[in-house]
């Protein structure tokens, strides 16, 4: 016999990914144990967020602020523009810290299987920015996955008749990785495209 | 660059356990696109348990009420208390539903390593609740470890005078588990308190 109120905050902690029932008790007995230090400012800090957090109208970011910060960044290039599927990609290529463009994020890849065409992702808005601006060059990032292929292919069609270059991100071997564990397709790929030393 | 709040709400989950900055920066992605569905009742079911679960000053339970419900509860046999380090492990108890005594936390184990002696947990409660009260029976349920092992040997000394019968948890093979993966330790207890069939 547990407490209601302490099952339904397990149950609804469990439906975050990566937490099951069991991590979620355990997450739920470390919060009320540190009320001051973790408990109140997680409330107080998801509220906030749940405020103030929009998305961007013109990448389709989240940030506090529309424009968000990125297009709002007088210092980035707006003449280029890197496709990503997800808020998520956008934070690793920002973590990797060396590009310098704004971006736009399609909020997923297109998929015949799920039903999801061109109207249900962020293109028309992409076709718009490339059309009526002075973009130079479009960066595909879409993942190097079936769906996420096919969506970066849809899109170098549909750019076709712009202005802008349309490039995708290099294939190869990841750096650090060991030949020995890496998947064929992508050694293939490494070695097709290698370059002088 | 993240949006600073946005950052700030992954740091404050990534110090729950089980969750990993990585895995923290996807429960946030989660959380900020189910807004309605999650967010916002998960802010909310987290303020309402920090404004209402307290301690009981019974036993040591989390519960919305003091005593707690286990504790108020009438047809709960009060002359049966089962000691137990911490609320997860008398959860885990509530969760086998074979047990209608009452509970005792303790709050963790003696440990000369920690330097976690008899007054930083909850034993003089319990060795005054078995004192007042016509408790016929103890059963320590503390871990399997030197600690909570250590902590049982110490709790049944202390209880030696009292009129309770004192006993611990049997030791053996778990339901469903297979001989050929369980320590020695384990089946060696399991065949010293083997039983007629």
């Amino acid at each position: 016999m547990i407490s209601a109120e302490i099952e339904y905050l397990i149950g609804l902690l469990a439906k975050l990914p990566g937490l099951g029932p069991r991590s979620a008790r355990r997450a739920v007995l470390h919060l009320i144990k540190r009320r001051a230090e973790l408990a109140e400012p997680l409330a107080k800090a998801m509220g906030d967020a749940i405020r103030n957090i929009k998305t961007c109208t013109q990448c389709g970011n989240l940030d506090a602020q529309d424009p968000c910060a990125l297009c709002a960044d007088e210092k980035r290039d707006k003449t280029l523009i890197c496709v990503v599927e997800d808020v998520a990609d956008l934070w690793a290529l920002e973590r990797a810290a060396s590009y310098n463009g704004t971006y736009h994020i399609l909020g997923g890849t297109l998929s015949a299987l799920d039903g999801i065409g061109p109207e249900d992702l962020n293109i028309p808005d992409l076709i718009g920015r490339v059309t009526d601006g002075n973009v130079k060059e479009v960066i595909l990032a879409t993942s190097a996955t079936v769906d996420g292929q096919t969506t970066a292919h849809y899109l170098s069609d549909r750019l076709a008749g712009t202005d802008a270059k349309v490039t995708e991100l290099a294939h190869g071997v990841p750096v650090g990785g060991e030949l020995d564990y890496l998947d064929d397709g992508t050694l293939s790929a490494a070695l097709k495209d290698r370059r002088p030393v």
